[in-house]
């Protein structure tokens, strides 16, 4: 019994060992010629497309907002930690360019097939719905943020795009729940799909690593760059695929307005909550955020500007709450380390935001909506015809329900394999939130000569100059 | 008398306490509730809007060009200071956010109400002016920067806000003057206002501050980020609510070839100021965009696009004289410290751009512009149809005195209220510049344990790993 | 003979003095003085303007993207040296302002000229040209990246952008290439024209600045910021001027699709090449954009999706390949000094572009783009109506050629003229990569107040405040 445990100690606990010298490169490049043999498989070949037919109303510079929030809003948001900085926006950078390529397959086989050749077109719409799905990737991320592998990444975000596929098409295709800006679809899987792998991966003694857990003064001004373009396109996110016309502005607007609100909260609570009121820089990063997650859902409903404003007001108080009391608590008595935060910027904003848009739905009424935009707005045609407001609601529940359900089995099984006594390359408890493990960082600032001696100093050390 | 100086004195200048966790918050909230439920009052229920009708031409994202400006470029520009880039960007991104919710209520009732029921609509344009807006009080907040409270800034913006909106409906509607990109309007306009202020605000002391007055290396490259940003986006200032069509496409085109030639002189300038010709990175960061700023009014007009270049080159001369001698005049003699000099940036500028729109203005002619060309660029229809181009150069003139009066008299109110003896939290003269006021900041870097060292020292010391 | 020798070496090896005061100031004030006539004499006045037909199908906003990743994207993707930040983003920002008008000119007398009158229109397609032009001379200005005055960088951008307008005009007007994305004609031009004019600037002493010449953890993360905006944008920039329909559609997927491919092939390759593996910074910046850089030429035929990946695979491989081998190689054999690795990012990419444009081209078939998409695709109208797409295919590999010797020849005479004894400025080799030579620095970090024990500190000072 003894040696069983001993033997169970020994296969599951090795001493961590950071190298990704064959593992890294092995996952890239396969993975890379997979997407090569399935694109030449399974997706039409440009001369068989026309795009104005298959964009329709979608103009082709419309995507770019949102893959500016991917690529440096999420990146950049990321880089906040004093050493993790590289692994932030570059692991970022690694994982959504290759989760881009899988979702345009894994999203193509559940949406965008021809039922005659069993072939994928892709067009604007399926590069942003591309982004979304890896957004829901890169929220989990959040979660792991310094203590995972990019192998491990990796892994994390072909399992997380697959999930995805398939959870969204559940959603919004079986159940034909409305979720333009994905507060379910993304924010409430993606965040619970992260944290559950957390859990899992818990690191009994990650304060080994706490001298890096933190932040410096210009980390936490690069962080504000992602902060401020993700607030910026927020709207453009929600509303990206939103009914065009009506539907879509309605998106924008509502969005724009929650967010704004949400800014003001997240500054009161977190002055409110310190010695002297002193603000905190993470709370500002990301509570500000929060208004945007929980509009997801709702925002292309007709839940009008003040009704958008009180959701954003209650997001800023409940996540910047979060950050003050609930993800110290998960980390100590659930045993769940969320690096960003996650729980309070995508978990609880992204439920709250499927319960407001069951709710909206449920009330609903043709007088407010008028018929034809009732129509429009939940898309009640063909097989959905008789669907009323109030058994919407309920299905928009529903749907709340599956993403839960996805994140966290999903994320109980992915969280499993990365736990295997595999080659990952994770580094050990003490290594965490370190860039040094898997890259050669530059010699430190220290060792540039003082600014003001230099130049004298050098040109009398070089008096035999020609 | 000595009793009732001495009394004045206890009066006026309590020492100061930077305190805000109770007035920051107070603030935040009130005012958000305030938000919320005016806009349940004023504002239209999205199901009453037919966005198609009241966006027109208007693109849906059409206005994210001007909301970079204002939360990147205007955070960022303010990030330059060593020790006060969490306050430039982060008291940036909280007024901006309350700032947009009052002007969309506040331009509403004078622009965009609805005659039958009261009520506001919220479309594009809406946003649009919104962020010109706030951009009026962004400016303000630059001559300010360092030295006031969050809550010294939330009453500036409501008040900025406010004068803004009548300013701007004097201006543009009684007037009936041109003013797309807003040389009067929001340049000359907010940066008296905030020169006002300033100047009732003196702080004799500051130089008790001076050794954090100043940028580091890297905070002079974050504010870059500023920099560029409006550079680039500045044609789309001046030309997102000009006539659309040509006039838009002419507002772009002659804001683009001055900014273009503001560089130029800028960088002459500066070298030609310094030692050996070195340049100052300030006059880079802020006087490059000289030829935006005066171009907000003759922009849309038929300047041509030499006469565009002549302006840039003109402003980028005298914005970086501005810096290298008119601050440091003000300073000493008019007791007017200006922290980001938003003087030679923005007063100027703005005012010779109020001087160059009312010229270009009153030089129109019919054998230039067409018939239809004068009518749709100065809007010469209705009641404002007999009007003469020399009548209208008289009007523009006069537009620019009432942007100079307002921001002078109503600087000089809000200084006034902002001196009164109330619970401002702002800093005392030796604290100023400095975030450690009102953030908690990060340790230093310094505290990184070196990074080649790092792990061998870890691994060393964690032996008992399991 | 000893005496010519050493007369020789006084008149080319004066010891260098890089003082600018004059020659700066006086380049950009003669220059943009210069610009101001020509635009006066060559450039329609608004009034003449219909922007509407200019225009065409060119949308007011579409040029922004290729704006940021000329001003943002370039210019810190150049701020990785720990000590020329300042030069990088600065001297990018300077020598594009000045290079997009006279590009403005250039391009204009050779495209856009009105027959009747010989003045030029400008419209949104000129500015997107433009930039084009500009990026040419930005990419030579990465190979000299720290060793160049300002003064030489405006001479090799006012030669540069002639150069590169009439190659254009020989490439696409006279031979009838297409390169939409500039594969040949900017980065093949760019890069060979930078290499040469480094190679003729050979300095054998740098080895003197190597203090210098790498970077520190934040510039590196600054750096990331250039990067992420021009991978983001790179479709943008393929597409902006291709056919407008289809084949700008296909022009943005095709490029998307290569740029992520080439992210995973540049990960995989840095992890292999170190110990443990351990990812590099220089090729994650560079690298992943390969693709992007490649798909130049062939991004607007149809190449098919998968095609589009394989290019974009082996691109990133290449690319990492030659920051770890070429360029060391280069500078130690070839005498080639190549700061930022354009070899590895522009020149080899782009030939490879063009040769796979050039095979692409002679492989098109009517079976496959149909015959009106060959005849849109290829222009095969008016003089070229009888031309096959295997004429193409040999058109399209002379055009390589053509920005081959365009590049090195010109190259070799700008080197030339760099390298005469005038007053240009540039620093020594002990002072190359330094911004302390051109820029007046702030102060260090170090010397700001350590921020714990800073207030108490100088409240402790301060007891005699009023």
């Amino acid at each position: 019994m003894g040696n069983l445990a001993a033997c169970c100690r020994s296969f599951w606990c090795k001493p961590k060992n950071p190298d990704i010298r064959i593992s890294l490169p092995a996952v890239c490049f396969v993975w890379q010629i997979a997407m090569i043999i399935l694109f030449g498989l399974f997706v039409y070949p440009s001369e068989a497309i026309n795009y104005d037919t298959i964009n329709g109303l979608y103009n082709l510079f419309e995507h770019f907002d949102v893959h500016v929030m991917i690529f440096v809003g999420f990146g950049f948001l990321m880089t906040f930690l004093k050493r993790y900085s590289f692994g932030g926006v570059g692991f970022n950078f690694l994982i959504a360019a290759f989760g881009l390529q899988w979702a345009l397959l894994m999203q193509g086989w559940f949406h965008s097939l021809d039922p005659n050749d069993g072939l994928i077109k892709i067009g604007i719409e399926n590069i942003i719905n591309a982004d979304f799905c890896v957004a829901g990737c890169l929220i989990a991320y959040g979660a792991l943020l310094g203590k995972v592998s990019p192998v491990q990444l990796m892994v994390l975000t072909l399992f997380g795009i697959t999930l995805f596929a398939v959870e969204e098409y559940i959603i919004l295709n079986v159940l034909h729940v409305r979720d333009a800006g994905g507060s379910m679809v993304i924010h409430t899987f993606g965040a619970y799909y992260g944290l559950t792998i957390s859990w899992i991966l818990y690191r009994p003694k990650l304060d080994q690593s706490k001298n890096l857990s933190g932040s410096v003064y210009h980390s936490d001004v690069f962080a504000m760059i992602g902060t401020l373009f993700l607030w910026m396109y927020w709207p453009s996110f929600n509303s990206a695929i939103a009914d065009h016309g009506d539907g879509q502005h309605r998106a924008a607007i509502n969005t724009y307005l929650a967010l704004a609100a949400s800014v003001l909260t997240t500054f009161a609570i977190s002055s409110l909550s310190a010695k002297k009121g002193k603000l905190d820089m993470v709370h500002i990063q990301n509570a500000t955020l929060a208004g945007g997650v929980a509009m997801g859902t709702a925002a292309e409903f007709m839940i009008s500007p003040y009704g958008s404003l009180i959701v954003g007001f209650v997001c800023g108080i409940i996540s910047t709450f979060g950050y003050l009391v609930i993800t110290p608590f998960m980390e100590k008595y659930l045993k769940i380390q969320d690096t960003c935060g996650i729980h309070n910027l995508h978990a609880m904003p992204g439920v709250l935001g499927g319960v407001v848009g069951a709710i909206t739905a449920a009330t609903a009424s043709e007088s407010v909506y008028g018929h034809e935009g009732l129509v429009n707005t939940f898309d009640f045609e063909g097989n959905y015809a008789k669907r009323t407001p109030a058994t919407q609601g309920g299905f928009q529940a529903a749907g709340l329900c599956v993403a839960l359900a996805f994140g966290i089995v999903g994320g109980a099984i992915v969280g499993f394999i990365l736990r295997l006594p595999c080659c990952w390359g994770d580094p050990s408890d003490e290594n965490c939130f370190d860039d040094e493990v898997y890259w050669e960082l530059p010699e430190d600032e220290e060792s540039i000569p003082p600014i003001l001696e230099y130049s004298s100093h050098m040109v009398g050390k070089n008096t035999d100059m020609m």
